[in-house]
């Protein structure tokens, strides 16, 4: 049973540590997370809530915030990442399919790693083909289809549920009824899991 | 010697979860915190960082989120508490006044509490009438003092230092020149402080 859902958004920056340690928090607490993909870009343009921008204090800080927790975890991205990514539609469209299909996982933390460790935007096709490959997927048929009208909707009505569950920004969890935004809210999400609290 | 710098306005929200706590930290830490009041508004409206006007959404999940984490330290604040508050930079000079002369903590602690917990405007006289009475000061006199030339300038010149500093948020941690942002870095905070790494 996913106790938690963990709504993402490929193109999110935070979300790169949530992905780089989720396996290991499954393992430790034995909760099992359903990874729903959205698009959080559409949201935060209907919400004008546009977080690094023309924000370059923020957004520096966010790169150094990011660099300092991923390397709590043993993880030495190389930062600033590109961003933003360019077809962040695209991205999460290839992830939802693969979430439907039993790959979603390993396609979303391959390219996260590219995108963070080796600098590929995970908007753009060279790494969203290498990592349909790592992910034992054929890029060129998989692509037609995370392109297809049904693919789009689906991606579309997802975002659309995200919202009206008052999601806002990627990565948020889920427990129940109550949201929990950030990867450093995390821990509280386990513990409204277990206790209805925080402890 | 004050290891950690703490800088804050009166007028963050989430800055009510740290001054709840933060007389516990030190004690349990060991770590004593050097409060530097400065003016949040002046330079989210520079960078145009405006975290929760017009965002309904995020804005409603803030409110939530202080509520829980708030109840983790034994609080259960009324909220949503007014907000934004009347006069930030009035609220500011006050404290800053006070840190100079020893009777700062006691104001920011006694005016969040009515802020939070009984719905007084921390921004409005009634509470600043009040909580410096509860600090031990004349409130008609501190008042003249708090609006002076001098007390302007120097809530001003403390502004400039933070945002020179790359800081945009409240509340806000230094150790040496890093920068955590948010109740929520606390402990990241200390950590640097004791390992130069988050641990």
């Amino acid at each position: 049973m996913a106790a938690i859902e963990f709504w993402f958004s490929i193109g999110s920056t935070y979300t790169y540590v949530t992905v780089a340690r989720l396996a290991a928090v499954e393992a430790a607490s034995g909760i099992a997370f359903d990874w729903r993909p959205f698009n959080v870009r559409t949201i935060m343009v209907a919400q004008n809530n546009i977080p690094f921008s023309h924000k370059p204090a923020k957004a520096a800080y966010m790169w150094r915030d990011v660099a300092r927790r991923a390397a709590r975890h043993g993880r030495a991205p190389r930062l600033p990442a590109p961003y933003p990514i360019k077809d962040l539609a695209l991205a999460n469209q290839v992830a939802l399919l693969g979430m439907g299909e039993g790959w979603g996982r390993a396609y979303v933390t391959e390219t996260y790693r590219r995108w963070f460790d080796a600098g590929e935007d995970a908007g753009d096709l060279p790494n969203i083909t290498a990592s349909l490959r790592h992910a034992g997927q054929d890029p060129e048929a998989t692509l037609v289809r995370a392109r297809s009208a049904e693919t789009v909707a689906a991606l579309v009505a997802a975002t659309e549920w995200a919202t009206a569950a008052g999601i806002f920004g990627s990565p948020s969890f889920r427990v129940g009824s109550e949201l929990f935004w950030g990867d450093d809210r995390l821990e509280d999400a386990i513990d409204w899991h277990r206790h209805g609290r925080l402890v």
